[in-house]
């Protein structure tokens, strides 16, 4: 593939999340190249734009508006993500916006109008829905290997607890969190009409105090008449328990764990395996990397979006709905059109 | 061990669960011997006994009362249990008495003052707490491997649809078959508080307009605040799925579904094992000897029972409060010391 | 089944291993019945009789000569086999015998020359070819799943040494040990026509002490061109290690240990499984049970025996090979008639 | 770490493989950075230099000689090995030398004086030592986990017949890929002893008219008293086998293969799990970065070579030893000072 038919991507954001694309699109991704960042914070956009080869932009909307960038990656903090979406939208860039779109589900709203009436290529960054093991359990289900499905189990559990001030506003364990879960529930099975949660403090005190919870199970009701369970953790000792099953009338398709590596030893008391892995960057590497080549396809070739706006919104519907349930205690009906 | 020092044991139902238990209290249970039989049908009584050199009773009083009987095993038809069950009590026979131990909350209220009033030792037959998977589930929470308990996932699919007629009489689909799964779950993480239960028809209309529903999920919570997350199906087209997973503050146990062998196959298409169990006296049959030699030790050395007669009644309880919490669409409370 | 139509069988021998054949035949197997017992020791005879409701003879003629038995289970010491042949022989009765059917090869010779010469159905107490994951390995060899096959691999390892006082009459590891592996490799590779054997003494000095070996190593040329390796321990500590693979031009089929359960707990070091299973007889109950209905099927409707005299002749002539090559330091051909 | 504390590595030939040493080299391990290309064939070099930013030589020697280079990748074919290394000797850098050495005894007789009498920082890239499964193999014989070692099992099958033409100029079966295997074994049990080998043509006769095998079996006494058996086949249909097994007096270790992920599919045909890689830079693509990482650490901070060039040339001396043996059709005894 010649230089000139590359996608030529800008990312706004280089925090964590923000470096870790830029690494990948620089050298992972046979479709696009890197040419530009921008961060609020100066030095680490220069840093990473020196390392990389690329340019760092002194602005956003310098980064939008150059015409050395075809596409705008958004990984910055999510309190930013539609204002971003909004110069994209006028200068007609396509664009990848990491998770949630928003918090808020009037920004929300307010990102699927301007995609829709701009008609930019848009994609949401739901990186699971790419991870070749969950990605294979979509299979089966398109394919017809379970047959219609039946139900769906989610365990989604975190190895860490993340800092109080970054509880204080993630915008909850629903919305942060599980809002992954909720999207590979309808990756799956499709659209939700109702939604059961209920939720608990069982780790840390400490976390109730800050108005949130540490573990929960959302019941989710499919517009199919599917059912999807999810249960949730802050902490899971043991490392990144990541696993989703779908069960349906001929089978079941399940995608385990990753371990590091597959030795096992073996002694008079038992058979030990390694442990889980830990980070969910190492868990997801091959997730974010394929997430970039289906967005540069998408782009180049065009069809439905791999993950849409509207696929970026009903997560947050349904974890708008997921707490709504909790704080009622009972089931909480979900507009299909939306859910 | 002498032969007098055995147990020796009556069992009134011969029918496929009581045949399968009188093989099994016959051959494989060193500490217990069969005696007698009955069952209301004489011609499968009398060829279970001669094939087992025993005597037939010719009614369940004539066993009950019998001195060559020490305790009496009740695996008839579960109409039957309570009466059996005034037998036992008013003749200070130990009992082992299969689950459930009636579908009438009034009958299990019933059974619970004659086993406390009467003092016999008591077990109800709830033969998935001997399994020794599950088993090992209940030890490692037990122990403190995984620390406090937060989350149980049980997984409970059946091979195969039962005929309409016995869905009919079935007592419906939490009673009958999630019994297991409630009482697995008390097992685990102790008294239930409160149920939330949905179901639906997903496999078979007839289901539906039998009264009944094919698939469900329950969420349990426990007094301890951990909760239980079970899913339910008529029909598992690949096997007797049978999974439990107890998650807490310092790890996770899982009882994986067994197979016959572990051979597998490796091609180009990828590699293949053979399909699960399909029959539940194959899947449990380890926990079915197990069972009796439990009940055998209890009787013989007394202390707590294994399964006690209110660990009998509490999954009937939780029954009944799903299958409200199904109608209603709403959680139901369930008083701590009866669930 | 009637009663009348069942395979009547006499059993020689009741010690540990003629004990658990007495029970399985006894109470297991459908299509046959014990009739009666013998052993040189009265006592357990006796014992085993009265337990099991059979006669027990006063001698092995008696046994054999019965008319209460149609068939006859060889299952005393190794030095007798060839004696107990000739009476059954001369008597027109069935075998199954226990092996080795004699550590000496002029004996083996003479078994297979009375077993033609008389034509009574004769089977060779090879139980592993019918432990469930062993004989799919073999069915994917025969079903062509696995294509031509190439190489076959066997690990063999005892949980335990053996006593010494044993070790000196064993007739060595190869003869004692490695026996059952070289009939596993002809069941799923045919006729062996070249021997290589390397040995050493790795775990106890005594052992060397008494000339044998306790580690070995043995590769087996199969007259189709294919190569088994296969290797021997007599101390895994973790258990009885028992895994066959075979490997050819389509693919591989692999036979893996099992455990009592499949119940994983899994925390910050890791995961565990439980032990693997340490005796023989829990490890091939399976086996020891399908062996029986395979020879009753044999009896009772003729064709090939499923393990022949031949079949129980060509491992002793492999062990005599490989204890000669392992002496000499190089390969030793085998007759392929014999091998 | 700041860039200029990175050794600087030129890397000599950059085909198939090159190519990929030069893309970890450049991207992935933090403690080096590649600073110059070498390439016989000009185009490829100058393809390769303007993509990962870095210089192309004129020469091998241009490129050793450089200033800008501290160390020195050899991974042009294999003949032309042996000149580098002098090149590198006389100038006193670093070098990681792509396995084999040499085919020939003599040249890797050569390379271990050269770089003995120069005292240059000296590793051979037997990458699989660095994969992390293979490697917790080695710490658990190190760690003494399994106690001592007496057995080792590998198997390393091929997923593809390499060309003819390719294998005429191999060197053979033993020298071109069972060469990795050697190294294992010395790796898991230390210096080799003795060598028997046997081999075939299974596959297809064209390999055995080119004076090849393409299937073997090979068996190596330790210095130890330990043994390794190794299977090996040019074709296993299903993908790239490779596996790795330690066996000692406290235990067992076994390295698994991998798989792209870990999704399951049941139904009533069994269970399915997707193929095992095929593509061996795919299987140990955390092998070739963690070789890097290793010879940046032992160049920076000294100590004994991870791979020295004693263990390049010792598989070197156990390939011509197997080859005897099967020739001769008899064990083969090895220098323990050079197997």
């Amino acid at each position: 593939m010649s230089k000139g038919t590359r996608l030529r991507i800008g990312l706004v954001g280089v925090g964590r999340i923000g470096r870790m694309h830029a690494e990948i699109v620089a050298r992972q991704v046979p479709g696009a190249e890197l040419t530009m960042v921008y961060d609020a914070a100066r030095d680490p956009a220069r840093e990473v734009a020196a390392r990389l080869h690329v340019d760092a932009a002194e602005s956003a909307a310098e980064l939008v508006a150059s015409d050395r960038v075809d596409a705008v990656g958004i990984c910055s903090s999510t309190n930013t993500h539609l204002e971003i979406i909004e110069l994209a939208a006028a200068a007609g860039k396509a664009v990848m916006c990491e998770k949630p779109l928003s918090n808020s589900l009037a920004e929300v709203h307010r990102a699927v109008e301007l995609v829709n009436a701009s008609g930019i290529p848009f994609m949401t960054g739901f990186n699971r829905r790419f991870d070749p093991g969950h990605q294979a359990v979509h299979e089966a289900v398109e394919d017809g290997s379970i047959g219609n499905i039946h139900l769906t189990r989610i365990s989604s559990r975190d190895p860490e607890l993340p800092p109080l001030d970054y509880l204080k506003v993630s915008g909850g364990l629903f919305m942060d969190m599980a809002i992954h879960d909720f999207d590979m529930a309808r990756y799956l099975a499709g659209p939700v009409v109702r939604v059961y949660a209920q939720g608990g403090v069982l780790i840390d005190p400490a976390i109730g105090e800050a108005g949130d919870i540490d573990t929960a199970v959302t019941v989710l009701t499919h517009a199919n008449g599917s059912v999807t369970v999810i249960d949730n953790s802050r902490l899971a000792t043991y490392g990144y328990d990541q696993r989703v099953e779908a069960f349906g009338s001929r089978g079941m398709a399940s995608s385990d764990n990753r371990r590091l590596h597959y030795t096992e030893v073996t002694d008079s008391s038992g058979t030990r395996q390694q442990p889980l892995m830990r980070f969910f960057i190492d868990r997801y590497a091959d997730a974010y990397r394929r997430e970039w080549d289906a967005f540069t396809e998408f782009v180049a070739h065009g069809g439905p979006s791999p993950v849409s706006v509207h696929d970026g919104r009903a997560p947050v519907v349904i974890a708008e709905a997921a707490a709504e349930s909790m704080r009622r205690g009972t089931p909480v009906e979900v507009d299909g059109a939306l859910g």
